[in-house]
């Protein structure tokens, strides 16, 4: 098998990467570096399976001349940052949707049937149901959201034109080694720039999961794995679920710090923001995925994680 | 109130726009007149509560000119042939998508604050609930049905964003008068290039509804006048339900024809079409609003109108 990873210099592309060569099968990355980082792959370099192609992925032609051959595509280049869209009306369309089509339709030119793709539990908004299922319609409040479930809109429309086979996976949060946004990364940062005192940005009540990369990369293969739908949907959160002043005191309590912690905001941490994010797990489950690492193991290895590599915070 | 219609000299903006009138509202229809027409409102020419601006809706900087003032947007412009999507990767995003992004953005720096958005059945795809309820998920197998699902996540973030408020209706086919395309007007245009044979795309089989136009714009005004949510959606169907054959039938009849019907296809007209099509229409119906003509009589008035305007057939 030969897999054409998008964004597999990224956090979790890269630990995908990591996968896919130790099952003996072979990658080419496709990344532009924008986010993505040359150290998260220089340990494969060496790997006769692993090839690396700088290109963007809205640069069509490019993406489909180093698709040639693939089996397989991990389009993990995206736009993660989900309080920029707000901000930015334009960066989400062109990151996720766009980018997304542009993934399509490079496919369609070489012939690649299958796809992977990772959503997010934005798509489902300020849900009603919790856990919320993966049949749960789509309420996003973020362009964010609505570009990821634009997206897999996309995707669906493609896969019943051409008779290919889509993984969707909608995340919660990942954490671990090579993270590089997100809670854990600004509360460090902030730590780093004004150690007197913390200032957040909700009033602390947000309740959120996060999964430890590892896991939700074994969950990812493992739906690849046995399921055979043409569309194949799965959320990948976590059971257990913290309200923001726990993950920010479980931040602190690993990176050692004390701290006056300063609320800012309301329930939300910004405009679009969901206020309780809790994914139902039961269909994951049921292929036999269990998640290893709790919630706090997770933030625990992630502040370990950053405090060695202590340049990405720059 | 005065009201900016995008799309108001097409087939269901132009009747948006004689029920604003009537009711002694202001409005000002904004249309490329690529698929609608000067015919379509030019009855309202004369009226002073009646702006035309002829302006396309990817320009935003002319839209947002024509739209200073307005209270409330109905954005009708739209890419309608569901089956182009498969030969065009590109017509629907931009015509949907891109267009509808357009007009939020011309809201955001008007101060609008209130939209009405036409959807489609389509978004639903291959539902497997019957009738399909307004909470079934997106399953869209089109780029039609992608796009418009994907400009109602759009509207949701938006909405989100700055408090809007927002109608969405997921349509069947309307038919009635200034229909200029669809299964009525296909089937009329083949008599005329071939009065011998009728060549049609499916087995026949497929199942679909429609809804007068009077009766759906009456749907739309009630939900508007009745609901206060910040994001509202409603299906608008016929509780009738026929086969392919027994539209096809209608239309002959009404048309006054006998000619050899010559299946082509499968259960599917297209790629990306779907066989059944039913809507819940109970939450409407909870509002009070009732059809008042059956789907038969939507397709012979439908004919008999097409048959008074030839033209429209070139």
């Amino acid at each position: 098998m030969k897999y054409l990873i998008t964004g597999g210099a990224g956090f979790i592309g890269s630990h995908i990467v990591d996968c896919v060569l130790k099952n003996g099968d072979r990658v080419v990355v496709y990344d532009n570096f924008s986010t993505g980082k040359e150290l998260f792959v220089a340990h494969n370099l060496s790997n006769k399976n692993f090839k690396l192609t700088e290109g963007d992925v809205l640069d069509t032609k490019k993406l489909t001349s180093a698709m040639k051959g693939a089996d397989f595509v991990f389009h993990m280049a995206g736009h993660a940052d989900v309080r920029g869209g707000f901000d930015d009306h334009s960066v989400d369309h062109i990151q996720n949707l766009e980018a997304t089509q542009s993934v399509l339709e490079a496919m369609q030119k070489t012939g690649v049937t299958k796809i992977a793709f990772p959503s997010t539990s934005s798509v489902y908004g300020d849900a009603t149901v919790h856990p919320t299922p993966e049949d749960y319609p789509f309420e996003p409040t973020s362009l964010y959201g609505a570009t990821k479930a634009a997206a897999e809109n996309y995707i669906r429309a493609y896969a019943s034109y051409y008779d290919w086979q889509a993984y969707i996976f909608r995340f919660v949060s990942f954490v671990g080694e090579r993270y590089t946004h997100g809670i854990i990364f600004d509360v460090l940062k902030k730590l780093k720039k004004n150690p007197k005192v913390l200032e957040l940005l909700s009033d602390g009540t947000p309740k959120k999961s996060s999964v430890y990369v590892a896991d939700g990369v074994e969950a990812i293969f493992k739906v690849i794995g046995s399921t055979r739908d043409r569309v194949n949907i799965f959320n990948i959160g976590h059971q257990d679920i913290l309200t923001v002043d726990e993950i920010v005191d479980t931040i602190l309590a690993a990176a050692g710090v004390e701290i006056r912690k300063k609320y800012l905001g309301g329930e939300r941490g910004w405009k679009g923001d969901n206020s309780f994010v809790y994914l139902d797990g039961r269909k994951l489950k049921k292929l036999g995925w269990e998640q290893k690492y709790s919630f706090q193991e997770g933030i625990r290895k992630t502040v370990a994680y950053l405090k060695n590599n202590p340049d990405l915070l720059d």
